[in-house]
Parts: C-alpha cells; sequence; structure tokens
C-alpha cells in the first residue's frame, strides 16, 4: 500500500525520521547518565511506546489515569503519573492499573496524597510519589520553599506512599531561543536549591524529574536532574522548529490532505481545518500561521475553521494548485493533532509500511 | 443519576436551555416560511437531530462522508452535504447513503460535479446539487459572476445530478455587532442580484440556502433565502455571545471540570485544557480567554496547555477555591469542543436525565 491508497486527511508518520529522533534521544540520554522516561501524550500508542523502550526507556510517562490504562502493557516497567490525580473514581481506577504496574504519581497537595493514600492502603499496593516543583513554569506545583518541604514530610508520613523525588516541568526553558539562557541559568541554580533544601531535611531525591523537548539536550547541564521526560521530540513539529529545537528534517509527522477548492485569486482550500490540526497558532495575532505546506515554503496556511484549511498561495512559484491534488502539511503543535486522529499510518518513501491506532486518543479522564 | 455522580471533564448539555434554542429556531423559520436545515456539525448525534426533526427540520446538514454515515437514519427526510466532496473513496461512501437516503451536496467545481456524477449513473442514484457562491467569506465558492453561471449550465448537462439551486456562507456577516450593517446589505443585494442572474439563465432557484447562526434571526431580510442551516444555536457558546447572537442564558453547553492544583498567587489549575476545550481563543492578541466560568464571571481562563486549564481567581470575591471543587465552564466555541468529547450528558439542573454518544465525533473524512 502507498500513501496515495489512504484517504484524505490522514495523519502520516516518516518512520526513519521518527526512528532518528528516537535514536538520537536515547543515545544523549545514554551518555549523560539520565534515566529517559518519555511522555506519551505525543503518539498516544503503545506500539511507538515500544519503540521507546526498545530504545532503554525506563518506562513511560503519562498525563491521565485513562492514558495509564492504555499504556500499562506487559512489557512496561513502570508508569509515572505527571499529573495531580484527583477523586475517588480516578484514585480506585489508578490503583487498579498500579496492581498490573508500578506507578508513581506527581502531586503538589496533601489532599491529592491523602486520597491516593486512602486507595492504595485498602488494596495493599504501593505508590510512588514525586512532589511537583514550580520552577517558573506557572502551572501545577509548589514553589520551592519551606512548604514544600513540608509537603515532602506529611508525605512520608502515609505509609504506602513512598516519596522518591522531585519532578518539575521547565516549560518556559525554550534554550535555543535568543535570551532565553537567563532562564536556564535560574533553573540550574533553583534545581540545586531545591535539592540542598531536600536533602537537609532528608527527604529523597533519588529521582529528580524534568526536561521537556525544547531543553532535551540542555539536560545534562541541570545539575541533579537524574530523568528526562520529553515528549514531542519523537515527532516534532513547527513549534519545536520555532523553537530552535529541531529542524524541518527532524519533523516526521505531516497531515496529508487534499485541495477541494481553489479561486482566481491564488486561494486553495484543503480538506483539513481545526477539526483535523485543531487551532493552536504560531505567530502573533494577525500574522498566524497553522503548519507548513510540505515543499512549498511560501505558501501561508493562514485561516482555517473546522473542515477547512485555506492556504494562500500567492508567493508560490510554478503552476497553480488543481483540485485534487494532495499536499502534506507540518501541523503547528503535533500532540494535539495527533489527538484528532483515529488512525496513524507510518511511512517509507511513498510506502505504507504499518498503521496503527492512536490508541489513548481522548483519554480526558 | 446526578452531576456528582459523572467524572470530569464531562460535557453537560442543559436540556431546557437547548430545547428552547431548539423551539425558538423552529418558531422563527416556520412564521418566515424558512426551511430549517440544521448543520449537525454542532452536536454531532442522531439522538439531537431527532429532537430538530421532531421540530419540523426539513432535513439535515453535514460537511463529511462520514458524518453523512452517521446522521442517514431511518427518520430523517433528506441530507445536505455542504462540502465539496472530492475522491473515489468518497463518492463511493456517498452513493451509499444516496441510496438510503435522498442527498443533495454543495460544490463549486466542475471537477468534484464530474466525479460525483460518475459514481451517481453507475449506481443509478440521482444526486442533488447546490452551487456554492461566495458572497465574502472568501472559503470555498465560486463569486457571483459568469463562471457561476457557466458552472450551473455545465452541471445541468450531467443527467444523474439535479441542480436545485444556490448555497452560501455568510460567516462573514454578524448583524448584531456594531458596524456590519453594511455587511447585511452587500448580502442582501449579492443574493438578490445572483438569483437575477440565475433566473435570466434559466437555472434553478428552488432552493437557496444560506443562514448561520449569527445570521440565524435576520434571515427573514435576506430575499430570495428559501432555507436556513445554523448549528451552534442548538448549544451556543461564548463566541455566539461575542457576536451577540445570545445571552449567557442561551449557552446550554458546560464542561464540567475539578480543580486539581492551586497556587497562592489565586491561580487554579482545573482538569480541562486544550484536549478538552481546543484552543479556540476570543479576544485580541495577550487578552486571550478560552471559556467563561459558570458563576465567577471575574475568573479569568486566560492560560492553557493540553491537560491544564489555568484561571485566574485574584479579582473574583469570596473565598479561595479548594482541591476537589468543581467548575463548570461554557466554552469559547462549542462545536469544535463537543468533538472532543466521546460522550454528552443531557441535565435539567442536576439531574442527568439522559446521556449520549457523540456518535459523529472525529469523522474527519
Amino acid at each position: 500500500m502507498t500513501i496515495w491508497d489512504l484517504d484524505t486527511p490522514s495523519l502520516l508518520i516518516d518512520l526513519d525520521r521518527m526512528e532518528a529522533n528516537l535514536d538520537r534521544a536515547a543515545d544523549y540520554a545514554s551518555k549523560h547518565g539520565l534515566c529517559l522516561r518519555p511522555h506519551t501524550k505525543t503518539h498516544k500508542s503503545p506500539l511507538v511506546a515500544g519503540m521507546q523502550l526498545d530504545r532503554k526507556a525506563v518506562g513511560l510517562t503519562v498525563a491521565k489515569v485513562g492514558e495509564a490504562e492504555v499504556m500499562a502493557t506487559d512489557r512496561v516497567p513502570s508508569l509515572l503519573v505527571a499529573y495531580p490525580i484527583w477523586g475517588d473514581t480516578k484514585w480506585e481506577r489508578l490503583i487498579e492499573v498500579a496492581k498490573r504496574v508500578p506507578v508513581t504519581v506527581a502531586l503538589d497537595s496533601r489532599e491529592c496524597a491523602e486520597g491516593i493514600h486512602r486507595y492504595a492502603s485498602r488494596a495493599g499496593v504501593e505508590v510512588g510519589i514525586l512532589l511537583e516543583a514550580d520552577l517558573g513554569m506557572e502551572r501545577c506545583g509548589v514553589p520551592p520553599s519551606k512548604h514544600l518541604v513540608a509537603l515532602g514530610n506529611a508525605i512520608s508520613n502515609l505509609s504506602w506512599l513512598r516519596l522518591d523525588g522531585i519532578l518539575f516541568y521547565p516549560g518556559h526553558v525554550s534554550p535555543a531561543v535568543e535570551g532565553s539562557e537567563r532562564k536556564m541559568l535560574h533553573l540550574q541554580r533553583d534545581v540545586e536549591r531545591l535539592l540542598q533544601r531536600f536533602r537537609r531535611a532528608d527527604l529523597p531525591t533519588k529521582i529528580v524529574s524534568g526536561g521537556s523537548t525544547p531543553t532535551l539536550y540542555h539536560s545534562h547541564r541541570v545539575r541533579g536532574m537524574t530523568e528526562i521526560r520529553p515528549g514531542t521530540y519523537v515527532f516534532n513539529d513547527c513549534m519545536q522548529v520555532a523553537a530552535g529545537s529541531c529542524t524541518w528534517h527532524d519533523c516526521a509527522a505531516t497531515v496529508m490532505t487534499t485541495v477541494v477548492s481553489v479561486s482566481e485569486g491564488g486561494r486553495a482550500v484543503v480538506d483539513g481545518g481545526s477539526k483535523t490540526f485543531t487551532s493552536d497558532t504560531i505567530g502573533a495575532d494577525g500574522d498566524t500561521t497553522y503548519g507548513r505546506v510540505v515543499g512549498m515554503p511560501a505558501a501561508r496556511f493562514h485561516r482555517m475553521s473546522e473542515e477547512h484549511g485555506m492556504l494562500d498561495l500567492t508567493a508560490c512559484p510554478g503552476p497553480r494548485p488543481r483540485i485534487g491534488q494532495r499536499m502534506r502539511i507540518i501541523p503547528n503543535h503535533v500532540c494535539v493533532t495527533v489527538n484528532m486522529h483515529e488512525m496513524a499510518h507510518g511511512i517509507r518513501g511513498e510506502t505504507v509500511e504499518r498503521s496503527w491506532p492512536v490508541a489513548a486518543r481522548g483519554k480526558i479522564q
């Protein structure tokens, strides 16, 4: 089967590029003695997770219990749920997963810890805990303060929880972008101080889990970090290129679309819009784009509605596009784009080598 | 069952509000002698479509063949596929649907028409055609010109296609917004001229299909229009309130979320981000928001990542939010939000009266 046998829009994964991305990160982690625990939010597939485990990933990262359920296969050594899981229904499901695969949860509150502990003790299952520190992302996490130490002490008293260390998400640091070296230096300093604080309080620092795709190849600069959790690196996307963390040649995922309408004025409409790509944008207001057309760098994907992608081709040389012509587009943000597709198609050149379901798609609970 | 028995995030539909929205549009269409053919892209559910048909909708509108397959139930009188369907696979599936339910397709090219005709003639099934005119939306459609008439003449020669008239989408007109009355006047003038042109060329104008939710209650002002295709009106959302086409009390859909993290500084993080709401924004760059928290108008839903929704509550009176607290949020753009959910839960007050699958979710082909 070739890509021409697939209907559109379809999600294509260039296997050569993906494997190169996986190899590169695995080699880097190995060289620097870092544990690699990829975040599966990008590919949402046990099959791709298996390729990561083949390359010595120590386990997998997920955000939701529903994702943990999908990723808890026989071959996964352990799962990190990097999200403060809340509520009886989810705690019960979490413990069911923990009966099959060792589970660690990252959290930032006593309430979450006590809830998980209640269900863990009832089932007689130990759950690992990482305390989430907020080192500048301003999302979840406790700032590195006495409050974080107090939370660590409180959790140490819960017998079915095993405090292993610290987790942070440096999503605010994008080292390759000019001017953000200062943020990287802050991150190094904050991690060092936080570890001192933990050691003084006799709290464990066995696992210090950080890392994102933009910081991936700078992880060795953060002293004390033991584990990295990149997700997007498997496929990469326009945002990663904009952040300087990869090149266009590292982008493994494209959405293959078809031109369904053309206008006199140089507009082409493709059969994928926000229901296919999502509306995550790059660029400032008034100059936003939604993806990059492969082989047509002068094409501007500048407007979309749910089922329509509007390309401005006025700056493109060559013949006018025709109805039925296919266009492959690198998405802005590949994680959310993958989530819009039921299937992914792994290709080499134009050959479809294997297709797989996006099994953890839409697991919002 | 009550809403407290549901886990979060969950999509809730206030049935009283939804029914009022459906009744109001049906009464308006009936009063003005307009055919109501709701676009099912918003609810994506044959069950809700049934409620529209109960209120004398003449049929349904869909965008994709996959949606047509879901909506082609025994009770639907006819389907309009308001999208230029392209390619052998889709044409074949389209004709399979047309064998069960009368189908009309809106298109803007000879290529699309000839492809559909090829499959229609092979199966011996007639397909209705509406020519899509571009009256200012600059998406699909041919501008009202001699080219549109030429396309009409070409299609009239294809024996298994039945040209019924014209379709346009006035998504660029939002009559309640100040200053756009001029656009409405242009629309009236353009439709009138287009109809004259068609009549002079002896082309049919039996169906003149227009209408969107913002223009819904202004449809009677467009002379010659016979059919309206609103979609969003069933649930409404922040965008419709911003466009002045409804009030907060007409918003029937909310996403129920849970606070999973709170900060000293007045930040609350809820368990729904772009994977639950999508990232469709309202507001200019730097002042964007992602939804409205019910009962907390001063809360600002100003940042999100895939699984995190960040609320700034500094301007909110009353006690600080606590972890585990539920927040119901009206989405910016309800059509794409519904598409992120497998189930919708119909409620009256806090009682869950019935739940239904979002059956046409993710039908991108």
